[in-house]
């Protein structure tokens, strides 16, 4: 082969639909192991995670790339709590989102964090150093469920609340929806559910996330474009929806009766059922311990419902394994915890801000631009404009 | 092979770096021929209907998938027309906006299309018609430039001005900014450059949009993370650098020694070079002669340093072959239309909004997730917690 035919690159090839099973890139922040029921942040099991440190050791384990010691831990939470201030001029406009109709708070937080990444004046990732990236990122992470309370509560006609500077992210969380200090049990239920949330492989707002920081703008950008992801119904699932189901069921006896007819005539059974999981969803086996472990009614039912489900499974499709998936209990704990239902893919946008900016971090330290191509499919070019076809 | 070794799905095959040469769709819309110079929308020479069409014609054409007859565009002129309307809890917003300080006018644009995306109630594009995501298409499309020139006027203390309804998109544009009816051959120069830079292939914002619209989301959620990709210096480029080329070079007599010292020195030269073209970019021979046919000393001069580039490069590097790219003429062309620099590239997020949305309806078509994986290269999962590792 001499110089000339080597230079002449070869035309793009067609990769598998949606990607699958196309790895874009390699990373150290964390991965899902479906087929073992298994995934992890940095080589910690995030569920070992979740069990038994604070959102802000996950947090910095994240963003920083190593679990923090104790004084570390302390230092972290202090600047993250300082960091929680909104720039004035975003402030102000808040209650003015907050009342654009139709109010979709999940929407509102993208224009918010919008907002926040222009009055903080964020330059893009190249232009800064790694280091600035990385506490603009912890900067974002720590507004974003200060722009969404303040949000919520002024479209509810209520006065936004301050974070509690002495309350950690999943505390001040819940003080900030409801202006009162949370049962430390709710609180770390929530907390369980926020650290078990922060990152799951790369899925498509991750992704997101990644193709916009390769351009190397600045990291609200990548953090916009990854809401905006969230919110597609074929990303997050919505943890409301299994919710939905346990309420139309109602009481347990009528559980056998509601999945039966669900599963026979092939509907989705809301709750059930994850693309890369073959087994349990390690985040539900946790979130059933944290459900119970909060007690009352929809936590009973819901465990009624889940084995029964699963009963039904057997007897109509019987070989067929489907399993609870994170929305199960998940709208559980955040239900008894006092999160209300349109505020739970928020919550998730707000937990996940940690993964997307730990990839933007990751990205911006790349500095290559994702690009693909795509092949044209339509009339072969060219087309000849038709006859006398005249500017109008 | 049996049907359980079928099963058993690969691991993830690691993509070439950035994607390149990855087709990740296929598709309708257009391409580009970076070899022949070459590149086209729905099969026809974009260049051909930059010179012959207007700007509402290859809209329809992108958007609709077919060039308008004399009626049809007389129809998708007016309706575009009356959807340049805004909503009015968005207009109101706009000068808040606009003080935010730094004023950026494209992140600007970024939060006020976030925010139109919520107060027209657009809805997941899997939720509704595909006749539906048109329509929502070309509202966004009509609405972009009221909202930036909206804000631009106000953050320099102005009163925005209402888009004169017997101006088709180009005119409109320059009478938002300037207050003016703007000279018909300046209209027609920025037609010109709108129409080139309606789309371009596979790009990195339209391949974000794509990923966005693939998770099933609105089509406002898709258009916000295109713009935050288009900020990335490493995406859009910037028309104005080539400007500030000229700019230092000041006088015809000094660009053959500035461009000598630049190419010895190994600097690059902005405005020179482009990722794909092999050859002169297709836009930038249509722009300069748009810009010789405006005329002015700006344009002379362009001209001049473009020759006397190539001459250089001869010289220092004979066998390297360096064209112009879409930046250097369009610099002159916006700057002699009145176009201040820091509109440039806001400009072309204008523009690029119909190659956008078109993505975003093919996408919304396909209803299948963009889903690709990494590889996970850090410390082997599962590490234990360090010792006696506590909850702070």
């Amino acid at each position: 082969m001499n110089a000339t035919e080597e230079a002449k690159a070869p035309g793009p090839v067609l990769a598998p639909p949606g990607l699958e099973g196309v790895a874009v890139a390699e990373t150290t922040i964390g991965d899902v192991r479906g087929e073992e029921g298994f995934f992890h942040y940095r080589g910690y099991n995030a569920v070992e995670l979740a069990s038994k440190c604070s959102f802000e050791q996950v947090w910095h384990l994240l963003i920083e790339g190593e679990l923090p010691n104790s004084e570390q831990t302390k230092k972290f939470r202090a600047d993250s709590i300082e960091l929680r201030e909104l720039p004035d001029q975003v402030s102000k406009l808040l209650p003015e989102i907050a009342h654009i109709k139709p109010f979709v708070p999940l929407d509102a937080l993208r224009t918010a964090i919008s907002l926040v990444g222009s009055a903080t004046g964020l330059r893009p990732t190249m232009d800064i150093s790694a280091e600035e990236v990385r506490q603009q990122a912890v900067r974002m992470t720590a507004v974003a469920p200060v722009l969404l309370m303040a949000m919520y509560r002024s479209h509810q006609g209520l006065e936004p609340v301050t974070p509690d500077p002495e309350l950690g992210y999943a505390a001040a969380y819940l003080q900030m929806l409801t202006g009162k200090r949370p049962d430390p049990e709710y609180a770390r239920a929530v907390e369980k559910y926020l650290i078990l949330t922060m990152d799951h492989g790369f899925n498509a707002s991750t992704f997101t996330a990644r193709v916009i920081a390769s351009t190397g703008a600045d990291l609200g950008s990548g953090l916009v474009g990854a809401i905006g992801a969230l919110s597609g119904p074929l990303h997050g699932g919505a943890p409301s929806r299994a919710l939905q189901t346990l309420d139309e069921i109602g009481t347990a006896d009528r559980a056998y009766d509601y999945l039966r007819e669900k599963v026979a005539s092939g509907q989705r059974l809301m709750g059930f059922g994850h693309r890369v999981y073959k087994t349990d969803d390690p985040r539900s086996t946790l979130l059933r311990e944290v459900a119970l472990e909060l007690g009352g009614e929809q936590a009973d039912l819901a465990q009624h419902v889940e084995q029964t489900a699963l009963q039904v499974l057997n007897e109509l499709k019987p070989g067929r394994r489907l399993y609870t998936n994170v929305e199960f209990y998940a709208g559980v704990v955040m239900n008894t915890a006092g999160i209300p239902r349109d505020m739970f893919t928020p919550t998730f946008a707000c937990s996940r801000t940690v993964g997307w900016t730990a990839a933007i971090c990751e990205q911006a330290g790349h500095n290559r631009l994702i690009r693909p191509s795509a092949i044209y499919v339509g009339p072969p070019p060219p087309q000849p404009l038709p006859q006398g076809y005249e500017y109008v």
